[in-house]
């Protein structure tokens, strides 16, 4: 029986959480869900973001369902204490290096989007961004004083930017399969004109690509990406890229939908376990209103259970579900508009649970 | 008398630079103009894209007026010897640490643009880019022997991030004071909850703000801020980040407008010499035809004489003719629309003359 951790987390994090966790127990499977703090919430139970018991727990699953983490009373915490380095530290210990992100805008929902509707209708791009390498987790970093130049004997600030050619080759090759089932595309985002960490990027996937002769690969520099996502989005297929280009960039093509509510997340490991979340964040300000919208972690149940548990029927059956009731007019207020019914935060689960 | 060093590089470069002077000669007033090989023109003519003849007049100069650099037949050269190296060696060579890019839509252009009329109509925003710090410069970086973790003996490819405080302090005072002649209102960009670099930053930014009491400071991390300039772009007012961020968010900003080709660009060192260049690249594509927009190297003019040259009547005669030349319907093919006049590089120059 395949064994799920939840980890809620802080702000809107349980309330979505939950409503996923009721479309999993009503799909008529069983799994073992386990529950655990995470993040503000980790700190207030345990004293720290991620606790010991916590990432015990999503080592032992087959996957880990995460809702979102921090909130405005962790903000003045030391930066090791804080919400976000749950993320990171999940990330890091369980080895999750590919981040997927779909930016798929369902037609029902075009008029979300701050951009126009033939920019945007029918969006469907996936990011697959690098999660565990780049300037995110490499060393040396800290504070120090300036070794040289005009600033020398100051204080500086300072990160190391690094990508082994085992971190791109594994993620080029994530990127290019993950094409073949779809448009065929490859989009590399990197800065070669100016970093060395982006021209050794490029030589890899270059390289790799030559077991992917059926895919098509295009370089493009992270400014001008930057740029296309807002002219011409609908351009891409699959961008990869890395952690924090992918950061970047991946946030932005979900505004480009309007919709960031409706974005699942995967993140995943070399043998396809995975943490799944929504793209959006934990919204302390609307936390405990029960007027935040499940679907995007209610599509990250789904993406898990497509690529870490091998229920593919039980993943389009959820998919489908939340198109019904978008189509049936229920919407959660971050996606009301004239014309439809704005629901609570349960009756959304309670309609994607009636139309599975 | 001022002297102006004319750099019109590759592609489009030399049409538009030239329309650029013309408009100069028009104001009456007398310049000493000289003009220089660069990019791609610099390395056919002197083997080096930022040849020593060049950065003599450059540094000689009072002010710099820059076309664009790079063309396809330089992509192959190595990477030292690339067009792009230019801008990098002006920057570092002549000092100029703080990028200013205005993202502004003229009412006329506000059709150009793919977001909604509403989310960018009337936009007005400046971008402070701090532009000889960060990755860009920082050493060590090459590729390497990976020297620990998973990936231990493998080659990687690194580079090194950092900012010193001097370096922090300066851009702030520059975003600070550009503010109070605006809205009153900055928003520092970084990405402190990851990056040492970016919490060290934000530290010092909001110690230099102390000074500026009268002027609101808003800290924001670089994929929020990737987010909110598409959902809500209006709400900035000055953005200022490093050279990383700064890179990416401008281009994202500038294509908000829809209207590239109108943004112009000042590079400002501490003593308010500059480099001025529009924000839109060399376009090799449509380079020789006649057909490039010139205004955004007319426009850079303009920033030049009000930034580095203290003629602020003649900036602001050159942006009122600007205006009006759009007022009167005329557009080259970047901007055409359907009831407007479709005119060349060079009718478009004509066109300022005589507004003036
Ligand atoms: C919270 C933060 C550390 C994290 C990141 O930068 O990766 C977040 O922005 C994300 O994209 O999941
Ligand atoms: C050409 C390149 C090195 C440059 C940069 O990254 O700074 C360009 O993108 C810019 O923004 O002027």
């Amino acid at each position: 029986m395949s064994k799920i951790a939840i980890l809620p987390g802080d702000g809107i994090g349980p309330e979505i959480t939950a409503q996923a966790v009721r479309v999993l127990d009503a799909l008529g499977e069983s799994f073992e869900m386990e529950q655990a703090e995470v993040g503000g919430a980790g700190y207030a139970a345990h004293g720290h973001p991620l606790p010991e018991s916590t990432l015990k727990l999503a080592k032992q699953a087959d996957a880990v369902l995460f809702g979102a983490v921090g909130d405005y009373q962790y903000d003045t915490l030391e930066r090791a204490l804080r919400p976000e380095q749950a993320i990171l530290g999940l990330r890091k210990e369980l080895g999750l290096f590919a981040n997927l992100r779909p930016a798929i805008l369902y037609p029902e929902l075009a008029g979300a989007s701050t951009l126009k509707p033939e920019v945007v209708s029918g969006l469907d791009i996936l990011i697959i961004r690098e999660l565990t390498g780049d300037i995110y987790f490499g060393k040396p970093r800290g504070v120090r004083e300036c070794p040289d130049g005009p600033f020398k004997g100051q204080r500086e600030g300072f990160d190391t930017m690094r990508y082994a050619e085992g971190e791109i080759r594994r993620i080029a090759h994530v990127a290019f399969q993950a094409a073949r089932k779809r448009d065929k595309r490859v989009t590399s985002v990197d800065k070669a004109n100016v970093l060395e960490t982006f021209q050794f990027w490029r030589d890899i996937v270059t390289d790799v690509h030559k077991e992917y002769q059926d895919v098509a690969l295009e370089h493009m520099y992270v400014d001008n990406a930057a740029m296309q996502l807002v002219r011409a989005p609908k351009k891409f297929d699959v961008i990869v890229t890395g952690n924090m280009f992918g950061d970047i960039l991946s946030d932005a093509a979900a505004m480009l939908t309007g919709s960031i509510g409706m974005l699942p997340s995967a993140s995943l490991d070399a043998n396809n376990k995975g943490l799944y979340e929504p793209s959006h964040g934990s919204a302390p300000d609307i936390a405990g209103k029960g007027i935040a919208n499940p679907l995007a972690t209610i599509l990250s149940a789904a993406m898990m259970l497509r690529f870490s548990l091998g229920k593919l029927e039980q993943a389009d059956r959820i998919e489908t579900a939340v198109k019904t009731v978008l189509k049936q007019g229920l919407r959660t207020a971050d996606i009301f508009e004239d014309g439809t019914q704005r629901v609570s935060t349960e009756q959304m689960g309670d309609a994607v649970v009636r139309a599975l």
